[in-house]
């Protein structure tokens, strides 16, 4: 069984009937989607190509961006997860990516995270429910205002921790987190704690591109030790799916087949043996 | 007497005489100056410029870049690094700020960290006899494989402590601290380990510049909770400069009476209540 799920925006210019196939194709069995292309065919027919296809859902992305201060937009938020909850369960995956949103101008980093794992704890047990576990992504702190206060694994851990359900866990992606002095004592607290729920490789490579957000690497083109990471995720007992999520214009703008023949390549070199 | 002191790459586009001059005019008694810069004019004639001017020197920038793999390379940095606290002595600071260096592809971070306490081991009775502090700072982790390895206070401190050397202290930079889940803690430890050598402040401003070096937005004008952030390192009792360090191409672009201005109207508003 290949341990390599193809995140869906590492190849997001490619409608999503033919990424499927196109990963099918690839002889892999495994994809990480996204809520936004899959809605190009619907839940429903997504949910039964994949399965046609073979393949099963390692994630759903995304849930979160909930840090709206109004009243109003908190619960617009909380029911758009709800749906997310849903949609991660029709398409038969048991992991929602959460990216937990970022800040107002004028609010504090740290009130705002504080208020982090009550919204959680309010999701947790519709998510329990529909069988889908709430995965937290610490996001690289160049993300820290405007996408996700939470920057640590350590912090991570600790607001799963604090929303009070076992089933709340977290996102371990490469490019998020390499830099963190703790990275590799947090990977095995977060597993000793039973919530490692997902391992997502990229590269960090500079420069950063225009939008920061796209400046993932396909693995071996930037800076990040994969052998060290991977073996202490592997060191953990983790056993799932390693996801290769790569937002990289060069990649976007390759054809499918070649883009996946390059990023299986460069997982068989620089992950799998350490898996 | 003013708390506030202006970065020489705040107004980098200014001729270093004229600078001095215009930090001087604006009512301020002093600066942080850049060994480029100061080259322009000479050491000596910075420093004599300086002190007719009334000004005192808060820090020199920059010492560092200390990660090379090769002998020669490394011992061509510690060279320079003592040419730069020869300077910053010529220059009557106590303060050299060092930006330690950042990694070569295929390095583990881990390691090149590893290695920085005993490189800043081998020039601090330098700089001590110089009557010099080194100061390392730690960088937002977006400058983590290009300029500094070292990315948050507490592994700052840890190093610091490494190094053996009780003058060697740490630079806490709001722009590349404030994200940090730890940072208010690490203040008071710096603080109570006698190593706050140098508290500098700007703004976390978006969209990222594209070149992100130059990202940084004068005070009010981004997400950082300075009341928090001053508050926390006044709490400690540090009583020194601070240091108003922005690259930003607009404020570049302004005429240089206009820019200091700015800075000082912001530093009066946002940062000075909480010292």
């Amino acid at each position: 069984m290949p341990r390599l799920s193809i995140n869906q925006w590492s190849m997001k210019t490619t409608p999503c009937d033919r990424f499927i196939d196109a990963v099918a194709r690839a002889g892999l069995d495994s994809v990480g989607l996204w809520r936004q292309n899959v809605a190009e065919i619907g839940v429903g027919r997504a949910a039964k190509q994949v399965a046609d296809a073979g393949l099963s859902v390692s994630t759903l992305c995304r849930g979160g961006f909930l840090t709206a201060s109004t009243p109003a937009a908190r619960a617009e938020a909380l029911d758009d997860n709800r749906r997310a909850i849903d949609e991660a369960h029709a398409l038969g995956t048991d992991t929602l990516v959460m990216v937990v949103g970022g800040l107002e101008r004028g609010q504090s980093i740290r009130e705002v995270r504080r208020a982090i794992p009550a919204t959680i704890a309010e999701l947790a047990p519709y998510a329990r429910q529909a069988g889908v576990r709430l995965a937290l992504e610490p996001m690289h702190p160049m993300f820290a205002a405007d996408r996700a206060v939470i920057s640590t694994l350590g912090d991570a851990l600790a607001m799963a921790t604090a929303s009070g359900d076992d089933s709340v866990g977290v996102v371990v992606d490469t490019y998020h987190i390499w830099w963190d002095p703790a990275v590799l004592d947090d990977i095995a607290r977060i597993a000793q704690a039973g919530r490692l729920l997902s391992y997502q490789v990229s590269d960090w490579s500079l420069p950063l591109a225009s939008n920061p957000l796209n400046s993932r690497g396909v693995m071996g083109n930037g800076y990040i030790d994969f052998a060290e990471l991977t073996g202490a995720v592997a060191a953990t007992g983790y056993s799932g799916k390693v996801e290769a999520e790569i937002f990289n214009e060069s990649l976007w703008a390759m054809p499918v087949d070649d883009a996946l023949a390059l990023v299986k390549m460069r997982f068989d070199s620089l992950v799998a043996p350490y898996l």
